[in-house]
């Protein structure tokens, strides 16, 4: 048997569940070998606070087999108590995703699965910390990460991710849609099987601008990257109006959605299918899959975190990690 | 027993779906009254295409039994061909549609349904029709119009409609939502009997702004809004990023949920619930559903239109009158 593939989990910020979800996986049986990347001291703390009597190996990076979970110990040197977040965690929390990214690029590890961080609580301790989408990108020199969320029947893409309203109409440009365009057919077609992948296009505006009526990005921006879409042999379709497209089973004519702006496309999926969502990034030189809820430091600790969203991101991480091997 | 409700009709275009709904509608049970405001000749042209045998009475104002669609006769000057759009309609639609705001208003008819249009032909004849919504806002003097969207297990409202994306902060006030936030509660509670209803407000930008991050709307405008409908016992909350408010069950939180923008809340009701959706609007001093698709006009006159969201729209138009008639 081929050694299984190596799957690399950082639990994110220490005050909210992803320690805890780290501590529920090690009871559990797995397909794939899997190191947490985290301080062991938190994990064993969490362990004791939810009585789950677990055992932890420590990383070993010549190790063949895949039979426990390991952990790569890096120190954190803020205290941390479940459910409260501090800005002090952000050196550790960076610290994790750094030598996940450094073990992902050299090849030590096949995937990385990341659990949930706070934003804001990053941001207040001085870090610029857009989200782990940009994050993984700036660190690995991508110049167009493509974030996408995909459940069981739907997948859906972003063309600007963690913005304000205001700054999106700026973002939407020709080059910007084409240069996704292409990642998404690439992409979807290399790790996921889909030959020629139909890719739906929403409109920037409601009912897509009709016709230049409601706002003229449609016209300007979008139809001219479908165009020179069409001219690669892609599959784009569009622009359709945002609630034309996800209407009932209307989007089942396509393989992915290309939504023009956060809350244009994630209320929905999340809406459908909230708790077997995995999040994806594309256009990045390594993989990596999330989960799709938050810190929920309001459960830390407390034994009932649900571990579905990062089952189903451990699972596709080595789904897409085998195929990258063949 | 008590005189049915009168509810009335427009089809709205009349190459679109509007006039098949009206044929189909005519062979169909009905509880309340309804007057089709229309062409007569229309109605039997698409009747024969359809290949429907349906008789349609005249409009008498003094009649007071349910028992048959009566059509109160308006001539369409310009030729017809069901399936081709054409902004030559547009005087047409709008005297269907002045003639059943002025007898909503004079207490001739209780509730006025409304069938589709196209807003690109309405606006390429020269009308500056935003939707039926701005429209009937304006012609009934209402300063502030609520576009509500229901399905069976959601409401959706929306604080701006149909305006380019790249507008939409500018529309986000505090005063608006501060009406808008009055006119559900009232509104709710007077039509459909929920009693202090839990408005659940989103935020305008990702993650509801993030703080101050990601847009700084929510400080600005939104939470002093917020403030103030507290101050008046009024059971709001947010904001929540729309990602999280629609979020599986959460949704189950709230009586209604206040999106910031058309494309924020339609495609989640959309997607859950196409074809049984209504649209009702609220601060009208008339009352006003419709239907929650498009005209259709690639299926006009072949007889596969689904009177669904038709059925819908009268039947709730129906419930609302009795209400009001309390």
């Amino acid at each position: 048997m081929a050694n299984p593939n190596t799957l690399v989990y950082t639990p994110g910020d220490p005050a909210g569940i992803g320690p805890d979800l780290a501590v529920v996986l090690a009871d559990q049986p797995m397909t794939d070998r899997i190191v947490i990347i985290a301080d062991l001291n938190i994990l064993t703390d969490r362990a004791i606070q939810l009585h789950r009597n677990v055992a932890f190996d420590a990383y070993d990076a010549d190790r063949l087999d895949g039979s426990a979970i390991e952990v790569l110990h890096l120190q954190c040197d803020h205290p941390v108590t479940a459910g409260q977040g501090d800005p002090g965690y952000a050196d550790y929390i960076l610290s994790t995703l750094n030598r996940a990214v450094d073990g992902c690029l050299s090849g030590e590890f096949d995937a990385l699965v990341t659990g949930p961080v706070n934003k804001e609580m990053m941001n207040r301790s001085g870090t610029d910390f857009m989200g782990h989408t940009e994050y993984l990108a700036d660190r690995t020199g991508a110049d167009c990460p493509v974030m996408l969320l995909m459940s069981e029947n739907l997948k859906v893409a972003l063309v600007t991710t963690h913005i304000p309203i205001s700054q999106v109409p700026d973002q939407i440009t020709c080059e910007r849609i084409v240069s996704i365009g292409r990642i998404l057919h690439n992409d979807l077609e290399k790790w996921f099987g889909l030959k020629s992948p139909r890719i739906g296009i929403c409109g920037l505006n409601p009912h897509a601008g009709e016709g230049g009526k409601l706002g003229h990005e449609e016209i300007a921006e979008i139809i001219p990257a479908i165009e020179i879409l069409h001219q690669e042999n892609i599959d784009a379709t569009g622009p359709v109006p945002a609630d034309t497209i996800f209407a009932g089973r209307q989007v089942d004519e396509f393989d992915v959605v290309l939504a023009m702006y956060h809350d244009q496309g994630l209320p929905v999926i999340k809406h459908g299918a909230f708790g077997s969502i995995v999040n994806v990034t594309l256009g990045l030189p390594i993989i990596r899959t999330s989960v799709d809820h938050g810190t929920a430091y309001g459960i830390a600790g407390k034994g009932v975190a649900d571990t579905g969203s990062l089952q189903h991101a451990l699972s596709l991480a080595g789904t897409l990690s085998h195929k990258q091997m063949k």
